[in-house]
């Protein structure tokens, strides 16, 4: 949170779309180096395609990383934030719990749509608990960890994310609070 | 609370569906006077058409307004009320968070049905928030505030609207508490 | 809690997927005996097709009974409960809320395909407010009480149970605690 402040941020003073990106990949195996990181870079690249200019990937392991992950990107105050992995049924899957407490509003139709979307190729794709929603001025959303769950769910967000970024940089003109409160744990919309 | 009964009040003493129908729009602009209110006298018509009976329609300012007039109506018992306007992304957009609280059921699903009714249409239908339950014995559904939104959301609605009131007017005479709690704030389905 | 261990708990011992099924049918009037139970045979049948053990069909009343029904049957530590009836919007209709406080994780994926499923037969299916999510190592899914209901749901489940037991299977074997805290009250996943 005392980060000196990193450059993109600098992009906020300006009355346009912050271009800024984040990327947290919540893989026990591919931050323990056993496995390599395959949707870190699918996603950056989709993300520069969309005109938006990704922070390096964090690869991080499930659970508790993540928030720190989420927090440390928050600070950095991007215009959205994409996760992959963690948000199926076991133990380990903890990512939602993690952005959860982030999110001042919830965007639950983006999730069923991601859920959809997916369950036409596979029905486990119904399984995802991801969520998407607002922190601050940041969006925030939560892609499954499959290869498969991601294109489905960058396919989804593609129509979205300029509207969704141009409406949370007009708030943030507007005066609305631009800074997220990382550790505040229960101020979700609904 | 301390109103004088209403005259549509009186309808709940009968073993009929109460009829009494309630409309909040919640829109800045519109409440200054700056821009007309365009969906109030579309869903006053539809409601008519379905047989219910409209109140007069509140026109209000975003925020605590909304759950201003949402308490006030609710003391007038109606059987349903339709909301339109603030279940967006900005701050501004607090129509759902000011719902929540006076649903003591909420019923996810007619929700998902309009999203997935608008996303036919336009995928940015996806990004409504807007929440539906029951409070009392009242039926409370909250509607975009686009014009096309309100369309999707009372064509979801055509189907649903009669059962749920039969059931909610079945309960009230089995003697389930008919009053609301407008400022229980908590107590949600789940 | 402080039950002998049943004999189907020992299967958790193993390294396969839990096949001992428990079915809660919530009915005021099948458990008054004034009406068969016609779901909790149909279910029954179901998961000896998909390969599980039923325990013998519980039915009972709505409410606080259902509660009861889920705290002893997962004394037994069952792969999966299937639960039917108590999902609408009537003051009786209260599954989901007792259902809420046992479920660690909630998918609400699962859910929202099954409205899905029973919208294409029926409008009416959306009203459906059941839950589907994990109790320890346990599959808990609330399907509706109607005949219709109850087929669209299973269909729903078929592709997916046998993935979410071995899921669940997995997590046991790797040390996470099988256990369930069946009265924590507020443990969900978002």
């Amino acid at each position: 949170m005392n980060h000196a402040r990193p450059k993109h941020a600098d992009a906020n003073a300006t009355g346009e779309v912050n271009r800024t990106a984040g990327v947290v990949i919540a893989s026990n195996r591919a931050a323990a180096g056993t496995y390599p990181d395959r949707t870190g870079p699918v996603i950056s690249q989709w993300l520069r395609d969309q005109g938006f200019d990704p922070l390096p990937v964090r690869v991080v392991p499930d659970g508790e990383p993540v928030k720190a992950a989420l927090a440390d990107l928050l600070a950095e105050r991007p215009g959205v934030i994409i996760t992959s992995g963690g948000t199926g049924i076991t133990a380990d899957d903890r990512t939602p719990e993690m952005t959860a407490g982030f999110l001042q509003k919830q965007l639950p139709g983006v999730a069923e749509a991601m859920r959809a979307a997916g369950a036409a190729k596979t029905p486990l794709a119904v399984l995802s608990r991801g969520l998407a929603g607002v922190s601050g001025t940041t969006f925030i959303v939560n892609l499954p960890g499959s290869a498969g769950g991601v294109r489905d769910g960058l396919d989804v967000l593609a129509p979205l994310l300029e509207h969704i970024c141009t409406q949370l940089a007009g708030q943030r003109d507007a005066g609305h609070p631009a800074a997220p409160v990382p550790n505040s744990g229960g101020h979700h919309g609904h």
